[in-house]
Parts: structure tokens; C-alpha cells; sequence
């Protein structure tokens, strides 16, 4: 246990930083806590910023304020928490021998001596090559981001955004500039579809029609090649086109700011950010991390990665605290959940997407489903879209995505239990959830995708929903008013109403059959009757209603 | 394997018994399998019943349709199915030696061998000792049940209800009834509060309150002594005082049917449900039971539980199938994760309540908090109450409650999984979820409420919120706007803002106190602080907002 004396300095007053140490400090009253800051306003509730703009959160002020109401700064953390704050203080450099820290604030230059010292220095916006240092350029990853933006929209300077990058910022961004202000949104994202670190193509490209519905000029495959900023105007060059606007956000990610570790003769890992082990130890004796700067163990590829997210940055405070008051606790791997609001679509995800997974999986399948949120019976029953992705080999449930009008973070929130377990399909397929139909259908979704899976494995294959159907034969079940109501695209479209199927199998002829309904569960059954009666057949995954929901149908 | 001589009859067409017979179709198309079902209509979407007295549910006839509007009759089953069901039969009597089932239908009286045999009877309303059979005394389980209140409320003839049991289905009723029909509701309920089964007292008071806050009359620790029906009205005896009405509805739990079961020679559970075991196989060779009609283990105790709900009689059925397809399958122990709407309030609880926890643990503990269940700056924001139940000894979670306006099944699906897994606090205070502003608060509640519990076990000891307050020496830590929103009541308040208290320590006098605040995490802190200073201090578990939750404050 430490004593008194073991002074604890701590460099970064966000959310790691500031949990560790009121944290520490209700765990060891006496103990000799620092902590130091660089900037003036500090605590800053970061992951509410895209909502100001939105206008979802009217003052801006509330993302510095705790949920009482009282301001976070210098002042709050000594009177509630106890804690000494340096605002205005940059941390320069290191001595670990001499266990050191050189800092500079309002009253010069001087050298702190510590005996642990804790880097929860954070993460800053990534730059593109050669990214203009010019008023009309901008990221958005700190509280002084917000305003000129801000002031911009509503001053009517800001009538056309160009957002670098379709991540959970960018996407978040594009909501934010088009829900309040009708700005003129143009969104460059290098990958083949939105959020492509956490979604595969089948459900990026729902989040795609969502944002062009909502009137985002989405372009995908288009990395930035060049940015010219004047008193006119931005414009971004990307794929060959010019894309022209009063301000570009650049918000394609956040890499840690690791100079501090550097000057530390600390190890970083394979990420670029710092190496820590379970007990958030560096490489270095007496010096610890957490929060954005650090790389996290992937539960699934038992790989590192870089996820800086808040949720995961203030766990990381309190275990800190935990272990610096000489307590056991320990931060394994994520299992990377995630989750992201893009105008009335709810998103969420954990583990990996298929591709991501074949690195470490290369067998890694995928299945996808389309089931309602609730009760079918319930008025607000609402869709999502489920692919799950697996190991065929050791049937391990390797990742979850959900998107989709209904709700969507529960189910990754209770996948995500079962993926740090390293659950399987069987386990997944017996899920236990709260059942009653204003909060769940009776057969839980992520038990049905399992059992979809598993059907997979059984050999009644998926088509994605995102095959082209041109040429293919398919196999219409659904009922007469369901057509009646969305058609099938082509003239190779049978219809059989699937009450019907098995009365007129001899009628149907060979296949290959691609089965379609709405959801893709009478599609699958009948697929599997006709294999069983020797008729090539597979089905359309998540029916009509992924077709629909990723702008594949009509209108 | 089974071959295709291998005929399987099951008794019941419900979840359980139509589940199995529909997957076990799909695994073995030419398998002989027969349903046997005493009803007309059957395949009833029953948890949706009470909201069609509440008018959520529009159209009756949506309970016997799929959610693509095919009605779930005996040729849906054969066409959509290929199952047989033998409506309008009733089997009335097992051979379990000539493995034969007598049955009585439209076609008079016959024997049906079977090689396997399901009993999936399911349950039936738990009648009163004496309750009259007369029409102003109504169950309400079946399909048929809901018909009549439906057409008496609408007539005019129903306008004062009196229901009994305050349990899931009673609570429903409730609420249906006021809700659409604006009817006189009376609530009896023998248990000291309502839902008594899976709530303790300080979740039930929440959920008390907002039954009579929505003009229920609600009567706990008032056991029915006796009902009287006549031409003119009802009238229900309960702890002294008689409660009139148009009709009252019993509605105090379901049981088992096992009337077959018991002519089979199969062997009963204590809780009078057929006992079976992991492969859902009962005491005799051949006959499988599943549903309603059979008990499970509970996984924190360990002992036998009846537990009638559709998702676990859905799962039981599969599981159910794969086994009598020679596929490995199980179905384990159940956590109990069950919701409920009560008007504005969600309620989802898992795993033991406090009082039954103490039969297996009997140091079992409780904490209590009300987070919010977003980000605080989220506009829509809102308080979930949760109350943790666990051992102090090994540290394992042993249930979750919660209740409130906020989302509350999300938070009990997760805990599932892990009270499911024997998990600890530490494991419940590391939990990862999908953390975005509008979807939860960078620190889970399940966690914060892990973290609760461990602060106790360190000697932070909670009040609970039910605890009369009158001669406790309260310190109230809120800020200035918070006061005079909504004061305490009583002359020895004494308040300090928490921002203050640090510096006004030595004026305080010494304890005991009780410290208060919104929510119950700064009145923590704070007594955190005065233990440490050596004054003695306790703190207001889930704060004023579990107090005005429960209606123990002002209006």
C-alpha cells in the first residue's frame, strides 16, 4: 500500500485523468494528488459537442456542467472532489530517473517531482498531408472547436459544410449541420461506405441512404487529395472531384497524443499510442496510462487497438485509482461496442465487422436479418437490421451489428456480455432477455440471427442483401397484399404465396431459387422445403425490408 | 438419430409445443409428428392480450396473426408448417407403457401411439379457494377472456373493476382498464406491494405510486378472503373492507396444467410443475416436457422455480426440437429477467429480489441509485431507479432491479448475462457497453451501481429510501436551485452546499448524518468526507429522487 508520501501526478484533466484521481482521492483522503492541465477549460463532456451544433443540446455551457448544474473547473474539483488541478499548465517533458515532470504555466517554468505519474493525455484530430492551417479548415475534437462553428451557422457565414470523413464524428457532423441549419452537406469518407471501421457493406449502406434521404451529399471511395482554403471559400478535392463549401471539418479520427510518453522513454505499441499492460503499467517503472493515449487489447483478434472512446476512458480512470491505492482490478480487453445516432437511425456495433474479422478469422461468415424491435403486435414495434458475424469453424460469435429505426444499443450492450466470453452460436441462440412486447418480441433478434447462423452451417445460405438480383431466379413468398404493396424489380419474379408453396412444388421447376420475403424467415423455410424436395434453393437475407432500408427498392 | 418411423405427438399448441414441432419439421421434413390441441383457437399471442383492453393493441384478431398478417390457424400450420394439429382435441390420459395417447375429438374417442411424447400443456389461472363460477368473476388467461371485458367496457356495463393480484397480468390490467376506459379500478394484492414476486419494497413503493398517481385504488397486504357475485355487481373481501365492482378479475398467477402429466406417472417438481432436466426429459422414458407446464432451476439459487413466460417456452421449444432431432442441445438454468409497463413506467427486473435472495444468501445486501439513462445533457434524459442485490461474502450478483421513466429493460438484458455467469461486482462495475450520448451515460448505471455496492462493502453504508427520515440528523448537499425546487421536510435539515463543505467541516457538529442529495452520488462523497474527518455519516440511497419516485415527498 502506499503511503502519504507517494505522490500521484497526473498529466490531463479529461476523463481518465480526472476519474482516476477523485477516485484516488475518496480511496486515500491523504494521498498527494496533481494534476495538471494544459488548458483554461477542461472536463469537457466531448461526445455531446456534435449535439450543440444540433441543436439537441441548446447551451453549450451544459457540456461543462455536471448533471447537478455546477461548472467544472479549478474551483468545483478542489471544493467537491478534493483535488488540485494546474490549469493552464503544459506538461514538457519527463525525467524518469529522476521522476521528474517539467511543466509550464502562469508562474514560469518549474519541475514537479513525482513518485507515480499517470498519462492521461488524451488524443487530438488527425491532419490530412499537407491540411492548411487556415480559419475555414477545421476539426472538431475540442470545446474550442464548437463555437466559431457555431457562430458561423448562425451568423450565415457557414451555408456549405464539406465534413472529411463518414466516422461516428463526420456522420454525427453531417446530422448536426443539416438537422438545425439546412447547411449544404458534402461528406467525403476514403472507405467504400459510412463508418466503415465498424460496419460491413450490407449495413453501411443503410446508414448511406439515411444520410442521402436526409439530403447529405454522401461520397464514399473518395480520399481527400487536396484542401484550398481563401477568403472565399474551401475546396476539397477528392476521387477526381472538387467539392466546394465556407468550411471543411476534418473529423476522419483521433490519434493519441503521445509526445509527453516520448520524452518518457516510453514504449508505444504497434497503434502508435502507449503499450500498457492489464495493470495500465507502461513500459517505464512508476509511469501509468489511460484514456485515449493508450492502446486497448480487441477481445475478439486479441490484437491491439486504438478506440478512444469515454466510456472506456473513464473505466480506465477508476481501475488507475483502484490499483494506485494498492487495490486489485485489472483492464482486459474491449470487445469494442460502440454505437452512433444518425438522424432517426439508431446504430450500433461490437466486436468486428466480416472484414476486419478475416484477418484473425479467415473463415469468418456472415448472415444478416431484418427483425422488429418489439412484439410485432406492439404499435411501436420498429425494424432492425442484424448481421452477425462468426467463426464457422469454432461457431464463436466474432461481431454484431445493428442498425435500423428500433432499437438497436440493447441488443449490442447484451451481445457485447457474451463476446467478451468468447460466447458461441449455441449460447448466443439461448439468450435470456426481459420479455413483454412493449420491450422485446418473445424470440429475442440476436437469438434468431444465431439460429440463422446456424442454419447457415446447416447449409440453407444467405444471399446478401446487397447481391444484384439481375438474373437471378427468385422466388417470391410473400402474401398478395405485401406485393401488391412493394414489387420485386425484373420479369424473372415467380410468385408463390408461401401458404401455397407446398401444394405447388411440382409446378416450380428447376432451380437455382432465391427465395424473397419481407424479412427473410418464410423466405429461409421455404428455401429449405425446396431443398429438401431436391430443388436448388437459397434466400434473400433480410428480405425485402434490407432491400428497402439500404435504397435497393423503388423510391 | 431418429429415423422416420420415430412418431412424436405433443400436447398443446402454444409456443413451446408449436416452436418444437415447427424447427423439429425443418430439421426432418418426413419425421411423423402430430399436434394435439383441446382448443379451437390456439397459437395465441396471450402477453398481448391486456393491450387490447388498453387499446394499444387496436384488432383482437392480431393476436392469432403473424407478423405478416397470415392468421395462425390449423391450415397455416399445414401449409406454412407442414404440421398437422388436431384442433378441438383433447387428450385425456397417457399409457406410458403402450406409449399411447387417448384423446377425444370431433371425431369421438381414439388411442394415438406415439414413440415420443411432449407435454406442452402450459398453464392455467390460478383460481381463489371458494371463487364463484359466475360470469362477474372472469380469469383472464385465454384468448375467450378477453372478449367479454372487451365488449363490457364498451357497453357501458363494465365501469368498476376490482382485480386481484398485483402481479404482472393484475398490474396490466390495471392499467388497461383506466387507460382506454377510464374504469373504476380497484387492485388487491396480498403481498405488501405490487409485483411483490420480483420487487422489494423500494421498487415496489415507485411502482405503488404510480398506480395510484394514474387513480388505480391499489390495496396491498390485503388478501382476498372471499368474493360474492350477483345479478347487480361483485363484491371482494380483502383484510376487513369490501371492494364492489361490475366485475372482478383474478389474475394472481398461472399454473402449471399437469392433469396428463400425473395420468403418465411423470414425476412433479415442488413447485407442482413437471420436474425435467436439462434436456427437458421427465421421469419417464419417452415423454418430454416443455413450456408452461414445467419447472426450471434458477440460476442464483439453484432451487426449482416455475416460471411461465413466452420467451423462455419459445426457447424451450427449440431446444426441445434439436434434441429430438439427436442434435446436442440444453436448456440450463433461467436468471428470471422479466419487464413489465406500468402506465409511464418501465419495471425489468432479473435474478432474486432482496427477500428471496436472503432464503439462499442470508447475507445478501442491497444498494439503491437513480441514474439518469443518457448522457445528462441529452434532452431526453431520463431517471431509472435500480436496486442492486447482492452477497457480501463472495461478492456475486444476485439481482437487478429497475424502475422509472428512463430504459430499464436494456440495463436488466445485460445483467442477465452476467448474473447468468455467477459474475462479481467487479465484474458488473467493468461492464463495456455501447456508450453514445443518446443512448446511455459514459458510466453505465449497472456499473455506478457495482461501484455502490462496493463502497458499501468499504463502510459506506446507504439509508435505504424507504426509511423514515423524522429524527435523522439530515445534511442536505444540494445546490441553492435544487432547494427551493423541492425541499425536505422536518426542522433538522441542516444544508451545506457540497461545493462548501470541504471548508465548513468543523462547523457541522458531530453525526450521526444522514447526507442528501439529487440523486445520491454527491451525499455520498460527502459522507465519505465526514467519516474520514471522524464524524460519523451515512447517505440517502437514490436520493430526493427516489423519494419523490416513491411519493415520499410533497405532492
Amino acid at each position: 500500500m502506499a503511503g502519504n508520501g507517494d505522490r500521484v501526478v497526473i498529466v490531463g484533466a479529461s476523463a481518465a485523468g480526472l476519474r482516476c484521481a477523485a477516485r484516488l482521492r475518496r480511496l486515500q483522503p491523504d494521498r498527494p494528488i496533481t494534476v495538471i492541465e494544459q488548458g483554461r477549460v477542461f472536463s469537457v463532456a466531448a461526445c455531446g459537442m456534435p449535439y450543440v451544433l444540433s441543436g439537441d443540446i441548446q447551451d453549450v455551457a451544459a457540456l461543462l456542467k455536471t448533471g447537478d448544474g455546477a461548472l467544472r473547473d479549478v474551483g468545483y474539483f478542489a471544493a467537491a472532489k478534493g483535488i488540485e488541478v494546474w490549469a493552464g499548465t503544459r506538461a514538457e517533458g519527463v525525467d524518469a530517473k529522476r521522476r521528474v515532470l517539467k511543466v509550464r504555466g502562469p508562474e514560469g517554468e518549474q519541475e514537479l517531482g513525482w513518485d507515480r505519474l499517470v498519462l492521461a493525455t488524451g488524443g487530438r484530430a488527425r491532419r490530412l498531408p499537407g491540411q492548411p492551417d487556415h480559419p475555414r479548415v477545421r476539426a472538431f475534437h475540442c470545446f474550442e472547436d464548437v463555437a466559431p462553428l457555431a457562430e458561423g451557422l448562425k451568423k450565415g457565414a457557414i451555408e456549405r459544410v464539406v465534413v472529411v470523413g463518414a466516422g461516428l464524428v463526420g456522420c454525427e457532423l453531417a446530422e448536426a449541420f443539416k438537422a438545425l441549419w439546412d447547411a449544404e452537406v458534402c461528406l467525403l469518407e476514403a472507405g467504400p461506405w459510412p463508418l466503415p471501421g465498424i460496419l460491413d457493406a450490407e449495413t453501411g449502406a443503410i446508414v448511406a441512404r439515411e444520410l442521402t434521404t436526409n439530403e447529405v451529399e454522401l461520397c464514399c471511395s473518395s480520399p481527400v487529395t487536396g484542401i484550398e482554403a481563401g477568403d472565399e471559400g474551401v475546396r476539397v478535392s477528392a476521387a477526381g472531384k472538387e467539392h466546394e463549401g465556407d468550411v471543411a471539418v476534418v473529423a476522419f479520427g483521433v490519434e493519441p497524443a503521445v509526445e509527453l510518453a516520448e520524452t518518457a522513454g516510453v514504449r508505444l505499441g504497434p497503434t502508435g499510442a502507449i503499450a500498457v499492460d492489464e495493470g495500465l503499467r507502461t513500459s517505464v517503472s512508476g509511469i501509468y496510462a489511460a484514456g485515449d493515449c493508450v492502446e486497448l487489447v480487441h477481445a475478439v483478434s486479441g490484437r491491439p487497438v486504438h478506440r478512444p472512446l469515454g466510456s472506456l476512458a473513464n473505466r480506465q480512470g477508476r481501475v488507475l485509482a483502484n490499483l494506485l491505492a494498492g487495490r486489485e482490478d485489472r483492464f482486459g480487453p474491449v470487445a469494442g461496442a460502440g454505437a452512433i445516432k444518425v438522424f432517426d437511425l439508431n446504430v450500433a456495433c461490437v466486436g468486428l465487422p466480416l472484414s476486419a474479422a478475416r484477418q484473425t478469422h479467415p473463415h469468418a461468415k456472415a448472415v444478416w436479418t431484418s427483425p422488429e424491435d418489439r412484439a410485432h403486435y406492439w404499435p411501436e414495434a420498429k425494424t432492425i437490421h442484424l448481421q452477425l458475424v462468426y467463426d464457422p469453424d469454432s461457431r464463436r460469435v466474432l461481431g454484431v451489428q445493428a442498425v435500423g429505426p428500433g432499437e438497436c444499443a440493447k441488443r449490442i450492450d447484451t451481445a457485447a456480455q457474451l463476446i467478451l466470453r468468447g460466447a458461441d452460436l449455441a449460447e448466443l441462440g439461448r439468450i435470456e432477455q426481459a420479455y413483454a412486447p412493449p420491450y422485446a418480441p418473445a424470440m429475442e433478434p440476436l437469438a434468431q440471427a444465431a439460429m440463422v447462423a446456424e442454419n447457415q452451417l446447416d447449409g440453407l445460405e444467405p444471399t446478401s442483401p446487397l447481391t444484384d438480383l439481375t438474373g437471378l431466379k427468385l422466388l417470391d413468398v410473400r402474401h398478395a397484399d405485401e406485393l401488391e404493396e412493394i414489387a420485386l424489380p425484373g420479369e424473372a419474379v415467380v410468385h408463390a404465396d408461401q401458404l401455397e408453396i407446398r401444394a405447388g412444388l411440382g409446378a416450380l421447376g428447376s432451380g437455382p431459387w432465391t427465395v424473397v420475403c419481407a424479412r427473410g424467415v418464410r423466405s429461409s423455410e421455404v428455401a429449405r422445403l425446396l431443398q429438401h424436395e431436391g430443388i436448388e434453393a437459397g434466400y434473400l437475407a433480410g428480405g425485402v425490408a434490407w432491400l428497402l432500408a439500404a435504397g435497393r427498392l423503388g423510391g
